[in-house]
């Protein structure tokens, strides 16, 4: 068998036409696009680039980017005080903190200082909360991406399988939450696999998907793959590559090549899951516009 | 093999003696003990059961019970206005509004409602949100008593495979949730099973730990459990039984007679959860009581 790839590209291009082709007529009975405020704190040349693409996503579908770059030096007093007013600016739909924060910042101060509905990470306990619950929420953007793939890959989800290796918050706890919900696309059973497990190669077998998101290049093998499952690799790892122009290529926590033979469906790294996220991200700004403004 | 029983009749007994123990040193600090508020809206007679068992616990172990009966004709106004008051109330660390509120009362809009630091059912988005992250919140009582029984039993739950039968917010999500985390009594591998999970007894032979909250009597059978796994009994179900003084008797979701020649160990119902989640209620109440006090 050779698995089908799931191309995360294509999808996140159908995802952001649809955003765009949904904004038109919104923003003539609202008055303005969705704004949303991207704040970057320092100069994270990886950062730098995710922020990058985010703010020229925005301004390619018509939305609003509102780009606050502040020194690495930033202290907490001048960041509380933007998200301060980025809550209290009715023309700021969407607030992103990028992370990593300079080691002097606090996080987990910051996430919990955004107004919950203008979360559109869904880092917020508020939303996270929610998202287990199965109330209505922003729910974080790779989560959201990895159900959409599924989903728009024709994968069924209900009474499905999905093991998942990691316990992130970016990714392993929030994707457990919303594919465990009583919901379409959900409706799964949910195993949640970490450093810790053990007998990995075996509860991973027992999979329908898989969702590889443990951050450590091509661990996942193709033994701990059953015949005909559906993997979905979030990892994007950096492995030295001396012919690579920049000296490394990136590359999943899934043994591709060799898991290409055993499952049904795959996405690739690059071009699976990388892509959705910021497409998520561009919906979730949609969705907290419409809410805001009731629309 | 037959199972040692797990007596969470004891162990209850143990936590609540630790919680008496404790507040003697801190009322005297503190100038007055914690304070639970209880509401009962209405005169469902197992709601009016449980309320009472709560508030003579709470003055068996010295706290303050705070009680508020309500007739079931209760407007919304008169309940949010209670709350409100509760929250403001200095000396009500912890405020409990008892399940399920007649059907013309919106039970999400006052939970959302309680101050989060008040919240001692562990049910307000923000208490679930942090105890998916993982930081210090309010946790539902009886996914922590369901933890306390297997820690205080000796069960080994790092690294271990728990599998949980049923996804509600009383008991699956939030104890799949506290497992999964990387921390002491906890750092499971951690799979929630409900009502559209395929082959569920052959992943229920999988568990290490197998927790039945799925709220029908007798669900699990032996053939579902792996001899040697430790089987925890969330479920309390009445079935009817004539030669009972009150016409029933309660079972819990597991086939307990034929189990219990498999498990290593096992709860009984009653006498195995159910009391547990009094104890920390208890528990929960100093908790909230400390952190408001800074003692």
């Amino acid at each position: 068998m050779t698995a089908t790839l799931i191309d995360g590209k294509a999808i996140a291009n159908q995802i952001k036409q649809e955003v765009k082709a949904e904004l038109q007529g919104l923003v003539a009975k609202v008055g303005r696009p969705p704004g949303l405020a991207v704040v970057l704190v320092g100069d994270d040349p990886a950062s730098a680039s995710y922020v990058r693409s985010k703010r020229t996503t925005c301004e390619a579908l018509g939305l609003t980017s509102i780009a606050h770059d502040l020194d690495a030096s930033t202290d907490r007093g001048t960041l509380t005080g933007l998200v301060r007013s980025l809550n209290d600016d009715d023309a700021v739909d969407a607030i992103l903190v990028q992370s990593p924060l300079p080691p002097h910042l606090d996080e987990n101060e910051i996430v919990n200082l955004i107004d919950p509905a203008k979360d559109v990470d869904g880092f917020h306990p508020v939303n996270v909360g929610k998202l287990l619950i199965g109330q209505d929420s922003l729910a974080p953007c790779t989560p959201l991406g990895v159900r959409e793939l599924l989903v728009r890959s024709g994968v069924e989800t209900r009474g499905a399988h999905v093991v998942i290796i990691g316990r992130s918050m970016l990714v392993g706890k929030p994707l457990a939450a919303l594919l465990m919900q009583k919901a379409a696309g959900a409706d799964a059973t949910v195993t949640v696999c970490h450093s810790r497990t053990r007998n990995l190669a075996e509860i991973a077998q027992t999979a329908d998907i898989l969702v590889a998101a443990i951050g450590r290049a091509k661990y996942v093998t193709a033994d701990m793959v059953r015949p005909g499952a559906v993997v979905i690799d979030v990892g994007i790892n950096r492995v030295e590559d001396p012919s690579a122009t920049r000296g490394y290529r990136l590359v999943g926590d899934v043994d591709f090549d060799a898991v290409v033979e055993v499952a049904s469906k795959i996405t690739p790294v690059p071009g699976g899951v990388g892509p959705m996220t910021v497409a998520m991200l561009m919906r979730n700004t949609l969705l907290a516009y419409r809410r805001r403004c009731g629309v």
